[in-house]
């Protein structure tokens, strides 16, 4: 095992959790979406988010203000994903010295918007030139409000696995910017992802829910994760995935094969979490009554294998891992 | 001003400080060594720090190890400038593919050895892939012990300036590594800066100091910072510089400028700092007493202009500015 690439992101990440040294104010450490650590009377949420020119974007489909915005969603996210609040961020940013002065202020104009809607305030940073590509990484320092948080784990055999909103819409966004089509339903989903901080702290704070993470790598992959952290396997019915109208009808006019975008497609920064079998209508039903958000139930942990399945079979496409799906 | 080269690195952090909003338990934003913020009894320190291949080092002069304790240790240094303690870090990294996972454990390594010293544990971060290059974001969250920290401002008009430590010796070693010399006091000092965090909460909850920084850019430079944070100015004597014979004897047999070089060189992670001229020489005293630090009065603030000086001359190398300086 000598390179990243053979290891994979995820297997990487835990090699290193394994190496490096925990201490007792920390309560819980790598490998969830947020760091959980305790400061006298405050429970901090820490979670840092890098967002990179070739990779997590690129400046010929997005407008600097919607990277901005992107890059703050997807750590504002991490803190909805643990049921947190934003409190401050340090924005650190690598450009080359011909960037554009106003393509810098848009980038932060972007980033600021994100946390006046959401709460948090950018306090500091870095900044560097970079010999290639804009590097930005936005760490965000969050609290859990109220006496809980919820983490990857705690998932048990037989629980339901329940979504927020409509996976492959930003996937399918994407897909038609590059097309060029004008999908305003589908591209402002990509352009302008709306983390589910709010619905998120509710739900930690009111419901029974046992094991929650947001959705950036794509349906499969996550489901994936969150099991993982339980060590159960989870089956995702693929008939059960609620389907779009808008990303229907962008799949059948373009040919692109619904299912998968469903299953595979990041980006979305929805909530998946696990809950008991026994309180799940009453979980739903208290769900849409307070924010008519669309939730659905689209799977079930277990303990008689581990991974993640669709239709009982295992899923080809595994999802994104940053360093086993380049094509360096 | 089109391009950030044209602007600078400084200027453009000041535009975005006035550009974005700040919030009641913000205590010092942007523009300091670390954004300070109140948390509930807790005040707490926050920075970040870039590293990046090609800018901020490179992987033939250092050992990965060594890489992962300079990136560290540049965020620890920040901390020590407001005279705080390290408690948490998050640490971004974007790297290639084919990068060696032995290449990311002994990054890492380097970096969980100087939290080990100094304080603080790593709890999470990211991790993407890279299309060129290794880059690192280190973020420490610390805390304020006791009742004070020491800001960038702060200094009065006829404050002296002192400085702990030889300036210069990082960019001596560098130069000593570059020419294949064995020069072990020199190279040391840039393999493994030793950031003064002790030091630095000793002297903010004992001395009467009234501002501080550490020194990372070339000593006119942080000069620079120190009296524009307190719009002053400030004149630095060129014979008031402490010598280190190693730094002498290195600059004998290679022909380098001893001057520009103690005055220019960067990455020294010392302290500079003002304090008043009555209480100076108790304050130097007490400091060489607790720590055997060589400390060094080397100029003096004044109102009766801004910008920095030496012997009362304007210095024509301003020091490191990311934008400015870069060669592209």
């Amino acid at each position: 095992m000598r390179e990243v690439r053979e290891l994979g992101e995820f297997r990487l990440i835990e090699r290193l959790a394994r190496m490096l040294p925990s201490a007792p104010p920390v309560i819980e450490s790598i490998g969830d979406d947020c760091a959980v650590v305790r400061a006298n009377d405050k429970v901090l949420l820490l979670t840092s988010d890098l967002f990179i020119e070739g990779v997590h974007f690129n400046c010929e489909t997005l407008h600097p203000e919607e990277i901005g915005w992107k890059a703050a969603a997807a750590a504002i996210s991490d803190i909805a994903a643990m049921g947190g609040a934003a409190l401050f961020s340090l924005v650190s940013l690598a450009c080359p010295p011909g960037t554009r002065v106003s393509f810098v202020e848009q980038l932060y104009q972007g980033m600021a918007n994100v946390f006046s809607q959401y709460g948090g305030v950018i306090v500091g940073g870095d900044m560097s030139r970079s010999s290639d590509g804009i590097t930005i990484d936005v760490t965000v320092v969050g609290e859990v409000r109220g006496t809980r948080f919820l983490r990857r784990r705690g998932a048990l055999p037989g629980d339901l696995l329940a979504i927020t909103g409509y996976p492959g819409l930003s996937a399918a966004g994407l897909d038609a910017i590059q097309r060029g089509l004008h999908e305003p339903e589908l591209t402002q989903r990509h352009r302008w992802p709306r983390p589910r901080l709010r619905e998120a702290q509710w739900m930690c704070q009111r419901l029974e829910i046992h094991a929650m993470l947001d959705t950036s790598d794509g349906l499969v992959q996550d489901a994936a994760h969150l099991a993982a952290a339980s060590d159960l396997g989870v089956n995702i019915e693929r008939d059960k995935l609620p389907v779009s109208g808008v990303l229907a009808r962008h799949c059948e006019q373009t040919g692109l094969d619904i299912g998968h975008l469903m299953l595979t497609g990041g980006e979305d920064y929805e909530l998946a979490f696990a809950m008991g079998v026994d309180n799940s209508e009453a979980t739903l039903k208290a769900l849409h009554n307070e924010f008519r958000t669309v939730v659905t139930v689209v799977g079930q942990f277990t303990d008689e294998w581990t991974g993640v399945r669709v239709d009982n079979e295992p899923y080809p496409q595994g999802g994104y891992d940053h360093f086993l799906t380049s094509t360096d």
